[in-house]
């Protein structure tokens, strides 16, 4: 390709790790990377194991699809038919336990997140994109990261980030997340609140959404009632909403948490600032997740897990590794091909 | 009617009260008794007061239906195109802001209930249901108490009561309710759990469902993460499922809280017992609840409150008296048809 013939691609880069080699990943890259209308809005490359894709092809039933190995971005083919992998060796596949923790595989897993970021701090991607890893398998192969965003987080050098779930038009930031909710409750403070909201309407510019409308979720049961179960809705919420709305951002709230979902998916907030993990976490997944008692299994699973704050770009499946539907070949992309085009508006919007 | 003709009545005859008269209540009231076929499934009779119902029939554009105000509830004639009102005569309607909280609304609210009470522990009434009230107006009426719930607790003299919410097949009891987040964290105890649990699965047995599944949903983030962040998983609630188990209950957990409640709508639990308020209260009303941005409102608004552990049958309706749509006579009677209905399966089942 010529000079001229780069300058043109409009398509961002985008670099997918595969995730865990024994969870579901490889299944459901290969499934989101066969799709031909994928190729129309990005340049997809994974970062896995070429040995794991070829037998995700044969489970999966795109047996047709080419691997085409690369040793850097540039020599990707980026067309249907095709899938860009660039191979890291890194599994003995006769040695691979699937649906198994492994020391093996947490490397693998570890490795790929690592060669993404490289990736994208050097400007050879527009974006990443990361499949599920299991925590366990990175801590046994000697990578003490209690997940994926804190790795994000050592690698680019940042201190401030926050993580950020959408689904369809609903988009929650959150005060915290991986703590305990006695904790959670004990960082809902004024200023770590108001730099939430700031990040909030920063992403959903980001995001190609001019001046957002922000809704701030309150943290007790009925806003604390005016005081009568809970104080932090007026000595820490309150303020932190306006001092935002100082600063000339259209935030909303205290709303109490059990409507304010509600009223985001009905389009009154572009994005709602959640006060703990699963006080964001319950509404999207509730909404994102399909599960179906006939057949045992998640029919559905939709949502992107992004994280803000970063120097790079950077979205996730919203689910884990599903060791117990590894290698059979069903387990649903939905989730991934979300998180690949949230990656994508990221990438368009933030050049 | 003959004794005989009585003996064969097989519909429930379920008292509803209208709520506070400066809400919403009125209103829904008519839109929900004016339907023909609620009448093959209850004989509804009407706690409240004629000149706000004949107003809302008007608002609603029901005037065609005609109100038989009863000083019993053996003279309801319960059958379509009449509504049967105890009429309590509480209101000056020319004194009556609507939309505005009064002690006067506030009185006849509170007066509503407590003869509601009366009629279900005389046994006059199979069940009774409750359109919401205004805290704030029973206060100042001289009423000191948080809500419905109290006030039913005290006057049927129970002490262990549960708030149950329901839509579809999401059925969700709370181990707290009304108590801030950081009290609700110390209300996580093995003992109240295992309480919940029992009366988890006796709500279902009372709802028709035999040997019913309960999910019961971890406290912390990824239910605490084997103890990286919050204990009470470990110490707490896997104590309580096992004891419950050994009564020969099916409980499992606990399951993290952001994936419970998609397990229970895809039929996994039957019931969930969740940790606090606002864990049951978001995934419900994120379903239930549909917000229209263009209206404005809430285009839709489905779910049920009942009462578990009373003498008597209490269902209620899982909004608030919305002060600010009342009076347009567009407020959505489904969350008030959803109670009828589940206030008839329980005397249906409790028989």
């Amino acid at each position: 390709m010529g000079e001229n013939e780069q300058m043109k691609e409009s398509r961002p880069l985008i670099a997918i790790t595969m995730g865990d080699p024994a969870g579901i990943g490889p299944e459901i890259s290969v499934k989101a990377l066969a799709d031909p209308n994928l190729y129309e809005r990005c340049r997809p490359l994974l970062i896995g194991d070429a040995c794991m894709l070829e037998r995700a092809k044969h489970i999966t039933g795109k047996a047709a699809v080419d691997l085409n190995c690369v040793a850097s971005a540039a020599e990707g083919l980026y067309k249907h038919g095709t899938i860009d992998v660039l191979d890291m060796g890194l599994i003995d596949i006769d040695r691979l336990a699937v649906g198994k923790v492994s020391a093996m595989a947490g490397e693998a897993a570890f490795q790929y997140v690592v060669k993404a970021i490289e990736l994208a701090m050097a400007k050879e991607v527009d974006g990443t994109v990361t499949n599920a890893l299991n925590k366990e398998a990175i801590n046994l192969a000697g990578h003490h990261y209690s997940g994926h965003t804190e790795i994000f987080a050592e690698y680019t050098n940042t201190r401030n980030y926050t993580m950020m779930l959408a689904h369809n038009n609903l988009r929650v930031v959150h005060v915290s997340t991986h703590v305990s909710l006695k904790e959670a409750c004990d960082s809902v403070k004024k200023d770590r609140i108001t730099e939430v909201i700031r990040i909030a309407g920063q992403a959903c510019i980001g995001l190609g959404i001019p001046n957002p409308k922000i809704g701030v979720a309150g943290l007790n049961p009925h806003c604390g009632e005016g005081g009568l179960f809970g104080r932090e809705e007026i000595e820490e919420i309150t303020p932190a909403v306006k001092a935002a709305q100082m600063e000339g951002i259209r935030a909303e709230g205290p709303v109490p948490a059990d409507t304010i979902f509600s009223k985001a998916m009905g389009g009154w907030y572009d994005i709602v600032v959640a006060m703990y993990h699963d006080q964001g976490h319950i509404p999207l997944k509730t909404v994102g997740f399909v599960y179906s008692r006939e057949q045992g299994k998640w029919e559905s699973v939709e949502g992107v897990n992004i994280t803000l704050g970063l120097p790079i770009i950077r979205t996730s499946v919203d689910h884990g590794t599903a060791f117990d539907q590894a290698g059979k070949g069903t387990a649903d992309e939905k989730s991934l091909v979300n998180a690949i085009d949230y990656s994508i508006l990221l990438a368009l919007n933030n050049n």
